[in-house]
């Protein structure tokens, strides 16, 4: 997470959305959320962090998790709407963007989601109302390859999924830290050999 | 994680090692850490949580990392030293333990051991000094299938691991909970699927 520079005028009560100072809300909102996870997380705590009036945030967010799942809405979702028509682009694609926002931070913001869910109930059901739509379309990928006759009919979009995903995440987080620009720099050579290592073993495996 | 029986005496000070007292106390270290993270760790905490007194464990451990560390190395370790002679047998024998770990508390350990070194610096020197031999062993296993010829000769070691440790976690994280016992069921099949999967990848990708 990188901070950004300050919006030129902060937004006064009642007026309408400032671009700039939402950009910087959210990041801060993100950031504070990987820092301190769910019990930590604060609309105080975020006003703060961003250096904005906390009286502005109340004014447009009635619940620290509307806030948190606004920001996570605008700066860490992926676009699963991917259709290029060939399943390696697709999955690429996929990957590119999942490891970018990896690199980013650590990961940390995505193990938090996962973390934070199993420890706070309530708060796993606002996760859920977020990530469930957007896992369903991922899963739509694989399967208009197999529609398309790229991928055998029988093969499982849930394990492909949670292959790329999953190593993805799982690369990140085993760098050491101290190798972790040299390898972001190999990105796409990682993910050339896992998404036809993936492909490959769906053309053979089912 | 589960909660165990209580000892049957709790051990006074200068007393030996109580394995069924040390049993209770890393359980409810490794519980704590999962719900609290490493800022809400502490000695007092793990005490009061395992229902025995404080000045036993300071007896015992003069810091909380050490508590910690113990703790994980008794209960959330794998054997990496598998090696049966056969890669597929070794791959389903080391992603039958990590799911198993992970299904018990939903990956959250694995995932807040991440979360927090990304957070705290001196937290991420302590887990690497215990995750890091791991890694390396694993490895080894794909290493010696390669040596074998079960493998082609440029298999990469950490592809193959991520592709399993990472599925592995992402498949009990993103099962949502009232599904969970039923996936679990599965496990043996979900392991067959994910092996075969890489493995027959790994046979023709590179």
């Amino acid at each position: 997470m990188t901070t950004t520079s300050p919006a030129r005028t902060p937004a006064p009560r009642g007026r309408p959305r400032d671009p700039a100072l939402e950009d910087r809300v959210f990041r801060a909102a993100i950031e504070l959320f990987g820092q301190k996870g769910w019990a930590g997380f604060t609309i105080d705590g975020v006003a703060k962090a961003a250096g904005v009036g906390k009286a502005s945030l109340y004014l447009r967010w009635n619940s620290k998790q509307q806030l948190l799942f606004d920001a996570l809405g605008a700066r860490a979702s992926i676009d699963v709407s991917i259709d290029t028509g060939d399943i390696r682009s697709d999955l690429r694609h996929l990957g590119s963007q999942l490891l970018g926002m990896f690199w980013d931070d650590g990961g940390v913001t995505y193990m938090r989601l996962v973390v934070e869910g199993a420890v706070h109930s309530e708060f796993a059901e606002h996760r859920d109302r977020l990530t469930h739509p957007t896992i369903a379309a991922a899963r739509q990928i694989v399967r208009r390859a197999a529609a398309r006759g790229e991928l055998p009919p029988g093969t499982s979009p849930a394990v492909v999924l949670d292959a790329i995903l999953g190593a993805t995440i799982m690369h990140v987080a085993v760098t050491p830290v101290e190798l972790r620009e040299a390898a972001r720099e190999q990105s796409d050579e990682y993910l050339d050999e896992l998404v036809d290592l993936i492909l490959a073993g769906v053309r053979r495996a089912v």
